[in-house]
């Protein structure tokens, strides 16, 4: 009954499935990190929008110090100093110097600065350089920093929160960005209660979509929560085909028990399409991918863990590809600290603790959430690997 | 003037200034992750709070399965079916099995469950069981996952979204987490202005608090503007006075001359006490550090690189501190596409552009913004080395 299909697969199913959110928002600069431009954006201007000297010192020609040195120092005559945060109000002429602060707007007329200790004022309004300066040496043009009309962001760059260093000094204030996906996220399990159910026998909580829901917003994501679904092939349906009309993505988290994966692929079938069943991956295999019209739908194994994983190697493509732009990957390279031996044909999913830069394994039995709880992050082992070994390195995917 | 220290001097001095917020509050399980644990978290019960059959099977007494084998089945009396999320209201004795699904309440007197494909029921009231099972086989014990009193996670736990899960599971919905530590934050210098002005010769937008402010979401911080203080020493020593009382810690931006700095130097004396003035950093060494009563003040530089980098790698092991727990890396491995000679003594910071798994520096003129929007991350020259050659492997820190 099941058609499984390999991780890789089933990510680059997951990513062409989805499609970027086609709405936009305007947000101010504080807003921005995070969030993916939904245009390029472009300078209005050019900054700095003066020539602008990098060093304390004087504004010259640079002609006129050729030749310059510590025993034939060029004299020239001072005019009205350049001041801080104020126009240069004059033109600068041949044999001329002024003096400017580092940022001071450099006067017309001077295309270089000679720094303030390769200079000497002689008290009667003449300074003596004691350096050549290169034409441009110390200066900053206007443009140099950002030009009029360049491309400082490309649509898709998800911005970060240096971006917004640069939008400041090109005094953007708002941008467009793509709206935030919306992902509608249900439970389905007879035995599966709220959070705030008390502990019974036979029953369960809802660990998975408080789990998902967590992940989401980390993923730039609007989780919304539709229950949990009684456990009928009916009640699935009117939630499925509720949850697909009013969001970008769907994820079911099922039950614990294989026929609940079967109820999924059932109702998916009915409403949509199911593209996999199946994949091969441990923890994780029960995953049902499908679609209701245009929108992805993911049944996703009742286990924690594998819960867990499925969202990161499957669900994570299709969120990325809904975002607009790739999600930043936070890897630590560490030393596995014993042997590891995996199931041949499916790729695995080690939870590890980090002490230093050891990855020591942590294992759980099935169904078993604490180990996620314990991990710094996962490794993750190709299926046709047979194991790692003791000091093996391995890229450790921070959760 | 300057007393230079290190940057690893810095980070301690920093770091040591500091002291975890006091005040906590109390979030609900979707706010958590990137919140601080404000104390322990114990379990207040057994999870699961029963015995659970991992797989769908038979419900047994290992004993009486000792010896089955393919040709030599142990034939047992089926009793009453363990149902999905109900509890098992009954007792196994000796010589019987119940059939249950994953994730069943395991009846009072069994100790193991046999997988469905090692047993066939015999349509008349008996199940043959062809492969022995050892006690606790398949079998989640009470409490096994997380035990009663257990602690899920120390205080100073920094929770991520995989957190989320194990509080789910132990039916807690609600955590004490640290404050977010307020950062008060204002700008100085003359030529500074907001970035809803014009451009104007002279005139250079405030880039850092905006910078700045989007470093400290990052951080779990909140930033709490104070404008651009006009550029007197009265001025500033009101805007510090002030942001110092109302913050956890407070950050001064200068202007981008030399002079600024001995400014915010002489005004944080006045105040308070200036620990050190000058970091042996490129870019980033006109920096200030010292403190107003208990609150930790660093005097940044005015270049929004160096900024940036005072912040990365002198502020934030003081937000560190503030927060009650380390804040996560991130990290990628990958080789420098070319020479890079670095100044001797001071410890180089270098914005990088990431192609594939290749690092290529981003080199800007001082007081340039633009190369912090065109890099992915930077990386760290220690002050002993001379430089890296084309090739080096180097640790990217992403922005």
């Amino acid at each position: 009954m099941l058609n499984v299909i390999t991780v890789e697969e089933a990510a680059s199913l997951a990513a062409s499935l989805a499609r970027p959110v086609a709405q936009t928002e305007i947000l101010s600069l504080p807003e921005l990190p995070g969030r993916v431009a939904a245009a390029d954006i472009t300078a209005k201007e050019d900054v700095p929008v003066f020539a602008r000297s990098t060093m304390d010192g004087y504004a010259v020609f640079a002609a006129n110090t050729f030749g310059a040195g510590e025993s034939s120092p060029v004299d020239l005559t001072l005019t009205d100093p350049v001041q801080m945060g104020k126009p240069a109000a004059f033109t600068l002429y041949s044999g001329e110097a002024a003096r400017i602060p580092t940022g001071g707007d450099l006067p017309h007329g001077a295309n270089a600065v000679v720094p303030m200790e390769y200079a000497e004022e002689d008290g009667f309004g003449s300074v003596l350089i004691y350096k050549g300066a290169a034409p441009r040496e110390y200066v900053v043009r206007r443009g140099d920093d950002i030009a009029e009309n360049a491309v400082l962001f490309r649509k898709g760059t998800r911005f970060t929160s240096v971006s917004v260093g640069a939008l400041a000094a090109a005094g953007i204030e708002t941008c467009a960005v793509l709206r935030r996906p919306r992902v509608g996220l249900f439970s389905t399990g007879v035995e599966v209660d709220p959070v705030s159910a008390p502990a019974a026998p036979g029953r369960v909580r809802d660990v998975n979509s408080h789990l998902i829901s967590a992940m989401l917003y980390r993923y730039g994501c609007d989780p919304v929560f539709y229950g949990i679904a009684p456990d009928a092939e009916e009640a699935i349906a009117e939630t499925l085909e509720r949850a697909a009309g009013e969001n970008d993505l769907v994820l079911l988290s099922g039950g614990s028990s294989a026929g609940e994966q079967d109820l999924t692929a059932r109702v998916l079938s009915r409403l949509g399409q199911v593209l996999a069943h199946g994949v091969a991956m441990k923890p994780g295999k029960p995953t049902v991918i499908g679609r209701v019209g245009d929108v992805p739908v993911f049944g996703l194994p009742g286990h924690p863990a594998a819960c867990c994983f499925v969202t990161v190697a499957v669900v994570r493509p299709a969120l990325e590809t809904l975002c607009g732009a790739p999600l930043p990957l936070r890897l630590i390279s560490a030393r596995l600290s014993e042997n590891f031996s995996s199931n041949h044909g499916r790729t695995e999913f080690l939870c590890v603790k980090l002490e230093g830069d050891t990855a020591i394994p942590i294992y759980g039995k099935s169904g078993v959430v604490s180990q996620l709880s314990r991990a710094d992050g996962y490794i993750r082992i190709d299926r046709d690997r047979e194991g790692l070994e003791a000091g093996a390195e391995v890229a450790v995917r921070l959760f």
